[in-house]
């Protein structure tokens, strides 16, 4: 931590701060300088953070040396960490496309979905059950039914399954009948459900809030492992930005910063990250190309009667062309899908 | 609902999108401009709003007509809400300020801060119970230890108390200590927390979302009020830009913007709105000039140190001056304090 | 200057980035954390601020101490800078208000304006001759003519005038007619313009750009100070933000973070700032009440023919109400109109 | 252009704005809806546009049906546009690399780069002469005598030139010095210079402003167009939001998306778009694979000593690499370098 202070400061509030430091059990290293004095802090820094050292009279500003988070960070663990659920691997070589509808509507629409992915090999089928909506009066998900009916589908077609839990009373219920938990977007700083999450030991998606920055993403992630649960997957989903032709600005750069600062597998969802299928393939393109660790995609059978995000949906020839661009792509980056 | 049709669409592809409005029981009105065709859907907008009507081949745009918020619109009701809380009102001519500190520490502070600001004539103290913090390794607040701290201090002082609930479970838990429920920023779009507290009854303070537009922050409310919970606050409390040097941007523009636009009442939060104590008394000026019906502001009596938030908190003596400077304000405003 | 090493830092590293820092003349101050090394550079930080420092392999990141203004900031200049033009005073006691047309459109337009505005006891004029327009299939503005249009009006009723200029090499042209040069938001970073303008030594309102920081605003008022041109009014007018309801974001804690970081004057426009005439008065109030040393605000006699902007100008009924809420507001806060 | 009427509007009001209409030679159709009525404009919207026909009583919004450029659109030129400049095709099957220093420096610093980068193949030197920089005490760039540098090094490698205009003073000084004009991001709207550069005929890269949206920035090049020159490409290089991690956010979207509305070739600069050398090389990769047609990218050999942006500049060793992995996307996506 490094104080710097105010040009004015009289030796009173000096002596004052340089105490209060003391007390708390760290030591100094004054440096005089030309225009500014500046204090540096010397201890654990996590300890210090939480003083409103800003407060003091006299104080101009106090500047952390330190990243905030630590489980999630490389400085923690320099491998790469790979999330490994029964026979697929993430954050291997191996490309993870997680695919399917935005909501689970029916039985028998979501196995005409299931159906079309697994044969394009894809492993991980995904659809919402409890949907967080905007307005009271949209579609809110079938709830329980529809993970029973995602249940029965993955069965049949060999499936891991993915879905969203939205309130931390529901966790173990979704647990119960899923692979992966996802934290959506709206919940990334909803901390009791990150709490209970990182109780639950099962692989967790996390996205990024979409107000949300790339420290504040990585401190959320921090909250599951504190927990114990190192099972934890990033997705970059796109950020709010004042651009309204997209639904939201995918965050490219967020990509090889996180592969810098965090040891944790990241993917990226391109149909939020748009909002329009036609440019889902190109960004899903571009996201393999970055290094990222796989895709969340939304796919339809019929788009134009999806309940939720059918804009943003691929259809199935679209869908084989993604999976086929997105190869070709992988291979030119030496992984695989 | 308006659909714009791109210039190149073929009339096979017209027809498929004038039956599906038909056959949704929607009427349409076709107008043929020079480069465009437009259709207008006759009918209620919200069933068609789910329709993802720009999936068909041929749609270039979709527009919507009307606002998707109904009960907390100016059109549902002209006139202003007033909440009454006991004796207070809000909304009504007499500004509402609410004071105390982030975080609810201990008795002995509690009490210290109760008895400072209740002299100043202000009746409704504000501290946090349950504390939503970045970090897991912050302070997290003394949970319902905090809610008993807070009700016998209330009680001492005749203050009325607002304190913030996080998960949903914990709904009931808060309401039976305090007079107002306060949803954070970062929970403006739990909906399922919104649906409890719309059941509940109790007054809410709404805060908006540091990303969240005016449109999504009144579907939020909305939310509430369609649960039979119409005693609901509005808070700005700034969003999120690209400035750093203030913790948010206080949206000053939101207050005369959402008064037009729905009955509600509104306040704003100058502490978080601006990050630091020295700003928080301009811009609690500017709020009240510019139509807020109170403020939410954090005061402590010994900010440096204070668990949380001791930045933004103005201590006593700055605190009686944003009352004197806040009266004046209400008084060339035709309001008082 | 403070430089923080990365933890595997080698010893040949540090070596070279001390030996750097001296060959340029500074001396360090070397502490040894718990975790990170931290080093202070003594000197000028000015020289330092162009060395990339960062790209030395061991360094994590450099931190400026200093802010990088230094003739716009109150450490240099401590009491409140007055820009006097004729007899009219600017960041003193009186509230200055610029009003006028958007655009200047003919003689007898502009004269019924500046009737209205003068029988209110407003003294400077505002309007366009140059328009700087998003589409170039939009109205340019009258140029030369316009100019001549405004020193004729502003005679007649013995107003000063103020208009944009957006070229450098039109500054000496537009400064021979008007009292005051505009530097508009989008040429905020236009830095030849500003180093024209320094030359020029015409007082000067800049127009932070809708996408600049703070830091960067006043870093454009540096480059004209640093011409020798002192006369520089500062203008919030709003910034870019993902809201959309209003035209811009008005940042109203610019206002007081301005006035402590800088002796320069501050005014407001609420016209930009909200986008909509049904929200100038309001925004007008809250800018007085937070500090501002005065508005420039659009108002035209029929805004329904304006050539630009009409639908956020104030028609003549509007602006006589918005000079009588603000006269209160002033009051309340020591101040007159 | 549709007009949405207030739903309690009077039909004297109605009549006025149907007048009103009718008075400009438009068409009206007119649309009774459940909740509001709706008025169709027949005829051409760019004479309506500047109406500000919001201002009329009984007005609630006024929607635009057209987007508000035409010869930059898809609609006017289907095909993908091809700029030639002498040997080398922008636009078409070949990727076009620009690279060098951010600011020319010297005759001996200029020629081991261009010596470099022509080493990889790649054809054309990029490198500042007129500087824009944030602060007036930074280095402003060489001038003329860097334009001549410039040239003379591009002749001994046969390497074409490209350099940043600032001022529309010196459009023509600056194209009889260099290939092709820049646009930088900051004078996307200096709509003097757009049409200077509009006038001259020579190749132009405009680059994004980092506060523009994508429609902005495709008015921007329609003002070059509508002067008759439409050599232009566009250049995305990273917008500004919230997050500040990186320098700025490179909006990858913007790539398929301007692909999708105008025919211009669109190239990516991946060292503003990211701020940090180490992120260069995966952007680049990301940008080619989602459709880029080309990289403005900063290289250095000695980026420790470069007197402007030495932390974004790849160095001879990276830039190497940069060359052989852009290859593989680019063959991955059917094109070549």
């Amino acid at each position: 931590m490094i104080i710097v202070l105010k040009p004015n400061i009289n030796e009173e509030e000096k002596v004052k701060i340089i105490d209060k430091i003391s007390s708390l059990g760290f030591k100094t290293n004054i440096s005089e300088g030309v225009e500014r004095t500046v204090i540096g802090v010397i201890g654990e820094e996590d300890k210090l953070r939480v003083q409103p050292l800003e407060v003091f009279p006299g104080v101009e500003k106090v500047i952390p040396v330190l990243a905030p988070y630590k489980l999630v960070s490389r400085e923690f663990k320099p491998q790469d960490s790979i999330v490994k659920i029964k026979d697929v691997e993430i954050g291997a070589k191996k490309i993870a496309i997680m695919a399917g509808p935005c909501a689970i509507e029916s039985l028998e629409s979501l196995r005409e979905i299931a159906s079309e992915i697994s044969k394009t090999g894809v492993r991980i089928l995904r659809g919402g059950a409890f949907k967080p909506r905007t307005s009271p009066y949209s579609f809110q998900g079938l709830g329980e039914e529809g993970l029973k009916i995602m249940q029965q589908v993955a069965k049949e077609f060999d499936l891991l399954t993915i879905t969203e839990v939205i309130d931390s009373k529901d966790v173990d219920l979704v647990a119960s009948y899923v692979d992966i938990l996802q934290i959506g977007a709206r919940n990334m700083q909803n901390f009791n459900l990150l709490k209970k999450v990182g109780k639950s030991k099962k692989p967790v998606v996390l996205k990024r809030g979409m107000m949300s920055t790339i420290k504040e993403f990585l401190m959320s992630a921090e909250y599951i492992l504190s927990e114990g649960n190192f099972n934890v997957i990033l997705c970059e989903r796109g950020i709010r930005t004042f651009e309204t032709m997209t639904r939201n600005t995918l965050d490219i750069n967020a990509v090889p910063v996180i592969k810098q600062l965090s040891h944790l597998p990241i993917i990226v969802d391109p149909s939020h990250g748009t909002g329009k299928w036609g440019w889902v393939i190109p960004v899903s393109r571009a996201a393999i190309a970055a290094g990222s660790d796989g895709l969340l995609v939304e796919m339809h059978t019929h788009p134009e009667d999806a309940l939720s995000d059918g804009v943003q949906s691929l259809n199935q020839k679209n869908f084989v062309k993604l999976i086929e661009q997105v190869k070709a792509i992988a291979n030119a980056v030496n992984r695989e899908i």
